[in-house]
């Protein structure tokens, strides 16, 4: 029976699932499309290196690129290798041999998004990644196909797995941020490396990538406002609940009369949300339309076989054009027209209401000085506590103030951090 | 500029809501495809009618179906009107126009759905009904193609607003189901006639439709066993939350080893389940792949807008189809082929921990006669309470099972039900 031809680049984690998946659901993709789907050739590094999975007979292993892009055979690359330099020159080979592309690449994606639908658009080629953004929670296609007639109001994400695993850990068990991460490391919830997951650019990676397919416009990488889970205490995640919010670490867009405001930073999110409860390292994403009204997607948003689903749903997607014969793929969602860059609102003037919580000492004209700073910069304060006794370690005291900007809440932090009373630096975290 | 020619069968509630949001996101529309939607004809019965929502210059209102489905201009057919006959007329008629056509029509779908996937590949064109099942949720979309590689092991659905507000009113607010049923009519959350939503009907069809979608086979309607909510009373919620569970109308679908399981039921639903807390006259599915694991849609199910925007994905989808000049539509998502009929689990050897509420006299022997019944039957007692003094009206005799079958639970509730000390039936409830 005829077949589609698949060419796999890395076989690690989500190549491994892939193969797992074609053939656990043969019967099902047969059932589906009318044919089989089948890795024909995987490119590795190292050939010689010991595989857990067995992708089937009849599969060749190469370490050479041109063996996957330039075989008439294959239909469909798969690049499943993560990384920059190496993927970009296999995609873009791909795309000069004819070939369509499957990638789950954020990385990739974030940096070099536009450039490849450039060359795709070029050869009439499919580019598809589903499995970049949230594993296996269909987000891209909601936002390509479903939501294809609204106005995205907002996004909120929820997209990274390990992130939320350690704010989950943090909040249920009352561990610091080091015992939660290692212990996301013991279960394979967090690399060896975990800098990209922790930090927040994982998630801008993908935050990036979901901008073009909600508004198809290029809000740049480099220009999203991140900040990441490492400055989170224990202390923190308590006095969050004392008010009523769970920290998470949210990717947000609001689309601000035709500008765009967007940003990943742990947030604390009120605990009557649905976003507030999700847990572990599961991932979620509410998303608001002008017609649709709010809707939220939640799953799994990483590992070997929801990400391979993911991945799958593209090759049939595909797979399913070929054989209605389309010609014309259209890779953003907006007709496959390239995309300008997004009107941005400075990020300086996005405002929100904040959590400051300062580490002061325990003296006459404390507060004083703090309230006085932030009446001056227009941030008004909706609560405050004070509590514990003063140690050397200084006293924590705790601000919830309405809305302001970003503009204001440096300005107060600056002043009060430079302060003679200060003991640490002020925390702050938005507050949803 | 070129634009995509809709004619529209009917101008009530989704008709209207569709109109609107053509016109507020007519930019984004444009943007999107490269060329606009614009309404041309809309069939109604009655020309005279006052519509509350203006259509648009150039649209021509008519009570004639030829004017629509023989107008060479119109590309697609817009069924909004709703009901059996004169929709399945219009449809097939339209087909054999060469029209493709775009339908909310749960019911019209659940009873001649195959009818229709026939009569659409006869003439090579697409019919999409993303708007017939949990309104603005993309749960169609979804099976048909995020899920396409894997095999749905389960779904779960809250898919009816006026039943699930009910049920969360009485929960909130402790009311009685027909004090619930009259303040979902004052705000327009039920019909004057709310028969389909309140017994189960409405859902069914939904459930017959994804079931299609999910499973590529067809369990037909009239052997879906349904139960509404028309039993529930203030008494069950409460021991329901005592026991740690909220009462929700829900579809269910399991594949048990190649078996379909299927229906319509109230069920007690754990209180940690995301499930449970979905409120008011929102909406959610459950899907689980065997690849991609649970994954949760939640939204709005219903109202102009919501659905409004569910129709014009599918209008959006056909558009680009033509655009990419894709030859042969896939409407059933299993290569259009003809659904055989679905093999399905006899109901009665479908297994389920229940929820009893026993009502009984006070007297000696009737917990001994309760579970000497579910003893001889098979049915194996978790928990149970039995609390409140006697009265005229009996004593309420709540019991809680393991797994058990239909088939057991039915002897049990009609060799009790038959006995003297019985004041009322049992009242018995899944739970998940």
């Amino acid at each position: 029976m005829e077949s589609i031809k698949l060419g796999i680049a890395g076989f690690g984690t989500v190549g491994s699932g892939l193969a797992k998946i074609l053939e656990m659901n043969a019967d099902r993709i047969e059932k589906r499309l009318g044919k089989q789907i089948a890795i024909k050739s995987i490119l590795v590094r190292d050939l010689e290196k010991k595989r857990t999975v067995d992708p089937g007979k009849n599969v060749t292993f190469t370490d050479n690129v041109e063996t996957l892009v330039n075989d008439p055979e294959i239909d469909i690359i798969v690049e499943l290798m993560g990384g920059i330099d190496t993927a970009r020159e296999l995609i873009l080979k791909a795309f000069s041999a004819g070939k369509h592309v499957v990638t789950a690449n954020k990385h990739l994606l974030a940096e070099h998004g536009l450039e490849l639908f450039d060359a795709a658009r070029d050869k009439n080629v499919g580019l598809m990644f589903e499995a970049s953004c949230a594993g296996g929670i269909p987000v891209v296609q909601t936002l390509k196909e479903s939501l294809a007639g609204d106005e995205v109001v907002t996004l909120l994400g929820i997209m990274n797995g390990t992130a939320n695993y350690i704010l989950s850990e943090m909040t249920t068990k009352g561990v610091n941020f080091n015992s939660a991460l290692a212990d996301a490391q013991d279960l394979g919830y967090a690399e060896a490396d975990p800098t990209f997951d922790i930090e927040g650019l994982d998630t801008a990676h993908k935050l990036c990538i979901l901008i073009r397919m909600a508004y198809g416009v290029d809000y740049p990488l480099s220009e999203i406002p991140i900040q990441g889970i490492t400055g989170i205490t224990p202390m923190d995640i308590q006095f969050a609940r004392e008010f009523g919010y769970r920290v998470k670490l949210l990717a947000h867009v609001t689309d601000i009369k035709g500008r765009l405001e967007a940003g990943v930073h742990p947030a604390l999110v009120p605990y009557t949300y649905l976003l507030a409860r999700v847990g572990g390292n599961y991932n979620a994403v509410r998303l608001e339309g002008n017609a649709v009204g709010p809707i939220m997607l939640h799953g799994q948003g990483a590992g070997d076989l929801p990400t391979g689903s993911a991945v799958l749903s593209d090759i049939m997607n595909l797979a399913r054009q070929m054989k209605s014969q389309c010609s014309f793929p259209d890779n953003t969602g907006f007709g496959n027209q390239p995309l300008r860059k997004a009107k941005i609102l400075p990020p300086e003037e996005s405002e929100s209401k904040y959590y400051f919580r300062f580490t002061v000492a325990d003296r006459t004209g404390v507060m004083a000085a703090i309230t006085k700073s932030m009446a001056e910069h227009g941030v008004s304060i909706a609560q405050s506590v004070q509590k514990g006794e003063a140690g050397a370690e200084g006293v924590p005291l705790v601000i919830i103030s309405h809305e302001t900007t970003t503009r204001s809440v440096d300005a107060v932090i600056s002043e009060i951090d430079a302060m003679d009373f200060t003991v640490e630096p002020c925390v702050k975290f938005r507050i949803l």
